[in-house]
C-alpha cells in the first residue's frame, strides 16, 4: 500500500476546560469541575484544566484555584494549567498543577497584543517559569501560537517558528507544541513548519500540534501531522470554544471527532469514545449552545440505522 | 520535503443544487435557478443541477425540467443531472443535461432500500442508460454509493467496491465516482478502497471521490485522496444538505472550505473563492438555516483583523 506509516498511538491533550471554555460565556466553577471530572473517566491522560490569568482579563477562567482544588484527580492523568507569567506560575504550582503551559507567539504583533510584551520579554519570563517549575518537580510545555499564520500579520515564516522553537528548547522546557491560533493552517503549511523545525534539530515525533477548525481543515492538518510521525495533538471536547477574531466561527478541533477518525485508522488513543461523546453532550448542556462536534450528533460510524437488516 | 506529490489541479463537481438541496426543505424552482446561475459565475466547471426522479419520491427535486430550462447556461460548464432509471434518463436528455449521473450502491441492502432493486438490476439499467446517453452524444458518470460503509450493513469490503467499479467500467460509463454516502470514510479506508480499485485496473487519477463531513473527517479524506493522485472531488456549496440517517448532522463536504484548503496548498481549482462564498451565503439565505460551512463564517485566511498593524 502506497502510504506513509502513521504512529501506532496518539496522545491527546484535552483543552476544552481551558482553551475551549475561555472563549465561551462563563460557567460556574462547579460546572467546570463537573466537566473535568467526567473527562477524567474517558481514558484521556492529559487535561488542560485551568488558566492562572487575572480574572479581570478573562472572566471565564476566574476561580482557577477552586477548580484545581475541586476536581477528583485520577492517577495517571496530568492536569495542566496555562500560566501567563511568573505570578501565574506561582499560583499554578501552589494549586498543584501537574504541568504548566506557557504561550509564546511566533508573531511579534500577536504576542504584544496578547500579553503586552515583546517575544524576547516573553522568552525571558519562560526561563524564570521553567526554573520555578523544575524546582517544584513539575514540567513546562511551551506552545508556539500563530505558528501557521497570524490574524494581524498574515503569513508567518516557518523559519521564524523554528528559531523560536529552538530558543524555547534552550530554556529547558519539557515539551513543545505548535498552535494554529486562528485556523490558518493547511496541510502544506504543516509540512513546511515540520520541515523547518526538523531543520532546527527538533523531531516531529517529539512535538505536539494544536489545530483549530476555523476554516474546516482541522482534521486534514492532523492527517498531515500523522504523515510526518507527529503523535501529540490538542483538541477540545465537543469543539468547546470559538475563534476570538471571527464571531460564530469554530475554534479547536473536536476531541471526539479526532478520536473517531484515529480509531478508524487503527491508531490507539486509549480513549473510550462513548464516554467522550457523553462529555461532549455535557459540555453542550453546560454552555447552552449547539457545539460544532459532528460525531456527537451523528454517532460513531458503527451506529447503523435502526431496523437495519444486518 | 518528505511528502507525496499532490495533483497540480483539482476539478470540483458542485453538487449543492442536487445532492445538497435534495436533503433540505424544498425551495422554489426560481430559487434553485438563482443559485445555479450564481454558481455558474464562480469558475466551477461542473454543476449537478437537477434530479429526474419522481417528484412524489423527492419533492425537493420537483420541477427538474423547469430548472434545466431556466438556468443561464455558461459555455465550458457541464450541467449534470441524476437519473434513477431509463425514464429519468429520457427526461434528463430531453432537458438537455450535459451529463447524466447514475448511482449504484456497493451495499445490496442500501441499493434495495434506495431504489427498490438489486445491484444486478441496477447494473442492467445502467447499460440501457449508457446506450441512450451515448446515442444522444452525452456522457454518463457512475457513482458507487456506500463505498466506505453502509448505514444498514456497516463495513463494505473494498473488494466488493472494486468489483462493482470494474463491472461499471464494462458498461461503458464515461466516469466513475465513489461516494461516502453517510460519512463513514476515514483516511485508512480511502487508501484501502484506492488500493482495491487500482488492483482492478482503475487508476486513482481517473476517478472522483465524494465525501460527506458527517463525522468531521471530510477534508482529511480529501487529503488522503490527494496523496494518491485523485484530482476530482464532489462538494456542496455552504455544506447544503444533511445526512438522511442522522437528523441535524452534516452532509457533503463544503465547497468553499475545500477550495480554501486547496488554494493554500497551491492546487489549482479555477474557482473564485470570494464569488463562491457569496454563493454559500445565498444558499444559506435560500434554505433559511445556518449552513455548516466554516470559511463562509470566518472568511479566508487572508482576512486579517481590522486595524491590524500590517
Amino acid at each position: 500500500m502506497n502510504r506513509s506509516e502513521y504512529p501506532r498511538s496518539v496522545a491527546i491533550r484535552e483543552v476544552g476546560p481551558r482553551d475551549g471554555l475561555q472563549n465561551e460565556a462563563p460557567i460556574s466553577v462547579g460546572e467546570r469541575v463537573r466537566l473535568i471530572d467526567a473527562l477524567s473517566l474517558t481514558g484521556l491522560r492529559r487535561i488542560e484544566a485551568a488558566s492562572f490569568v487575572a480574572p479581570s482579563a478573562i472572566p471565564a477562567m476566574a476561580g482557577a484555584e477552586e477548580v484545581m482544588a475541586g476536581i477528583k484527580r485520577k492517577t495517571g492523568i496530568a492536569y495542566s494549567a496555562l500560566v501567563p507569567n511568573l505570578r501565574g506560575a506561582e499560583r499554578g504550582l501552589a494549586a498543584n498543577s501537574d504541568e504548566l503551559e506557557v504561550v509564546i507567539s511566533a508573531s511579534e504583533t500577536h504576542n504584544q497584543r496578547n500579553v503586552n510584551r515583546t517575544i524576547d520579554e516573553s522568552l525571558a519570563a519562560v526561563i524564570e517559569i521553567v526554573a520555578l517549575a523544575h524546582g517544584a518537580g513539575k514540567k513546562v510545555d511551551a506552545i508556539v501560537s500563530t505558528t501557521f499564520g497570524c490574524a494581524y500579520e498574515g503569513d508567518v515564516e516557518p523559519s521564524r517558528v523554528a528559531a523560536i522553537a529552538a530558543t524555547l528548547r534552550e530554556t529547558g522546557v519539557d515539551g513543545l507544541s505548535f498552535g494554529d491560533t486562528t485556523g490558518m493552517a493547511s496541510p502544506r503549511r504543516v509540512h513546511e513548519v515540520l520541515d523547518a523545525i526538523e531543520g532546527a534539530g527538533i523531531a516531529a515525533n517529539d512535538v505536539g500540534l494544536h489545530f483549530h477548525n476555523t476554516r474546516g481543515a482541522g482534521l486534514a492538518n492532523v492527517l498531515a501531522g500523522l504523515d510526518r510521525g507527529v503523535s501529540q495533538f490538542d483538541a477540545s471536547v465537543g469543539g468547546l470554544g470559538g475563534c476570538p477574531y471571527a464571531p460564530g466561527a469554530t475554534g479547536n478541533i473536536v476531541t471526539e471527532d479526532l478520536v473517531h477518525m484515529l480509531m478508524d485508522m487503527g491508531i490507539e488513543t486509549g480513549v473510550d469514545l462513548d464516554a467522550l461523546i457523553g462529555c461532549a453532550l455535557l459540555a453542550q448542556e453546560l454552555v447552552g449552545r449547539e457545539l460544532p462536534g459532528q460525531v456527537m450528533r451523528s454517532g460513531p460510524r458503527s451506529k447503523t440505522v435502526e431496523g437495519a437488516t444486518t
